[in-house]
């Protein structure tokens, strides 16, 4: 039964999440595993983290190659891996796929890995930017799609806008949504009216409109506080009222960047996807939706192609 | 010598610091205090901080009246005192002086005490707006100045731009300036690149020119990690770099908020005054500069002018 034996282990390995695929050669999932054990969780330490959560499948197909794409190529991950200057195509990500080093000591430490590298460009402010791992995903949606172009978002913690024009990744711009999300819930003068977590439509769409609208993200934030004082936003509503407020802002700013699109391709977690596809309907946007796992793994198909002599 | 004797206390006490002034029948400071004992820090035990602080004036001089201005008037304060609806007038202000009651047990807490009332309105982008304090310095730093009009900036935690037109505080918007800089400091992906803190004019400009430019303001605290990555922004500028792009932000959407003023009365403590003439002075506003106690001083003599039977 050659066509389920294992072939490849692919690695999405962001700041705060791992997840791992055992891939057959037909591309399809053997078996995964998901954690919490980011990067940012355990610096120099990520072989043991790899074998913690890898072994069984290492040990069972001895030699079998590790691609792993995300953070884990940043200073701070496994091993730096130079970003690719935009703009860039999918041919330039498998080019520079990096042989990982070092980090020996364990089955993981001494397989086949593989590191794919970041992107590096300037956003359409002018502002430079960078990417690690959503390239994978972005190539990996179109593709999933059919098609060679269009605009991509990532929303997530630092999310991410990707302009892809005949194969071509010619541009992108990220936005600290989730992060400052994360921030204003953690603590300061949002954080203390915050009575408890729960979904509210309406309050998500008041944000959403309140985020385009005139005097700047600063004061709309505090317009948040002052929305509770007067009355005028219950506590309940603050959390929901935050997330449209940043997320209308981001979208509004990278509409600006990226004007009148055909639609907006989201690839996300489904928490996340209902988010931004909600604020972008209310914006009269259109919207196609892929899952965040099966861009990853769609991209992850199109890098190994030539490396495990499968076609695209 | 009447002319020296004690014969009031004012306290400007907001969320992080606890000023006070003893002062004579002439408005001269005879003596001061200065804390970190915002009223954040004493929830429900203002009585005893102001009998900390001011006990010997207290003491010395048994029913000398007492003014307070700021978040002691809020709900987390001594006791709330009602906002007075914008426009709102000097006049009203006064009027709606309210004595304060309960926390008795201490020598401060049987005093004659009042609060100064705060003021709620819309701001021009249709936001709920409040302030607690920035009414006394704002009428005082006019009167300062020897006019009844003009468009007053005072930086903070929580930034004010306050348009009085005829005397009357017409309109004002805040922004959350100073907090998210606390914010983004404290930790996440600027926290971590942020070297040392150092005084970086150069950086600090740069910030406040790419604070005016597209992209937003989620996108452009993204780039100073980028700008880091990327080798162009070192981690000792992060920091000025950072300070410059949240003013400039604040700027930009201020005086799309408030457009073309003749110049901005800026009032604030040394650095953050110095901070915003330099930014705006970058954009080419006009300046007038009030220090923030010089103000707050000139706001409570109007105040209590009345009380006191001392004219304007």
């Amino acid at each position: 039964m050659k066509s389920t034996a294992p072939a490849l282990i692919a690695v999405d390995w962001g700041s705060s999440a791992f997840r791992a695929y055992l891939l057959d050669h037909h591309q399809r999932v053997l078996d995964s595993v998901t954690s919490n054990a980011g990067v940012s969780q355990h610096a120099r330490r990520h072989a043991e983290v790899l074998q913690q959560h890898c072994g069984p499948w290492l040990a069972a197909t001895p030699h079998i190659p590790v691609y792993m794409s995300g953070v884990i190529g940043s200073r701070s991950g496994w091993q730096e891996v130079p970003y690719i200057p935009c703009p860039a195509r999918l041919a330039d990500v498998k080019r520079l796929l990096t042989r990982a080093t070092g980090q020996q000591g364990t089955q993981a430490g001494e397989s086949d890995i593989r590191i794919v590298p970041g992107i590096s460009g300037y956003s359409p402010s002018g502002a430079p930017d960078v990417m690690r791992g959503e390239e994978v995903q972005t190539f990996g949606a179109l593709d999933h799609l059919g098609t060679g172009s269009g605009l991509v978002c990532l929303p997530g913690t630092h999310s991410k806008w990707v302009q892809v024009d005949s194969d071509r990744l010619t541009s992108f711009a990220t936005f600290m949504t989730g992060e400052l999300y994360g921030l204003l819930r953690k603590e300061g003068a949002i954080n203390v009216i915050i009575q408890n977590d729960t979904d509210d439509p309406e309050a998500f769409l008041a944000g959403v409109s309140a985020g385009e609208s005139a005097g700047g993200l600063l004061h709309q934030i505090f317009s948040i506080r002052a929305r509770h004082l007067t009355g005028q936003l219950p506590g309940a509503a603050v959390s929901p009222y935050l997330s449209g407020l940043l997320i209308g802002n981001e979208l509004t700013a990278a509409l600006t960047l990226y004007p009148d699109p055909d639609a907006v391709i989201v690839v996300g977690s489904d928490i996340l996807t209902r988010h931004y596809t909600t604020a972008l309907d209310h914006l009269g946007i259109t919207t196609q939706v892929v899952a965040a796992d099966q861009a990853f793994l769609r991209g992850i198909a199109l890098v190994t192609a030539a490396d495990c002599g499968q076609g695209q």
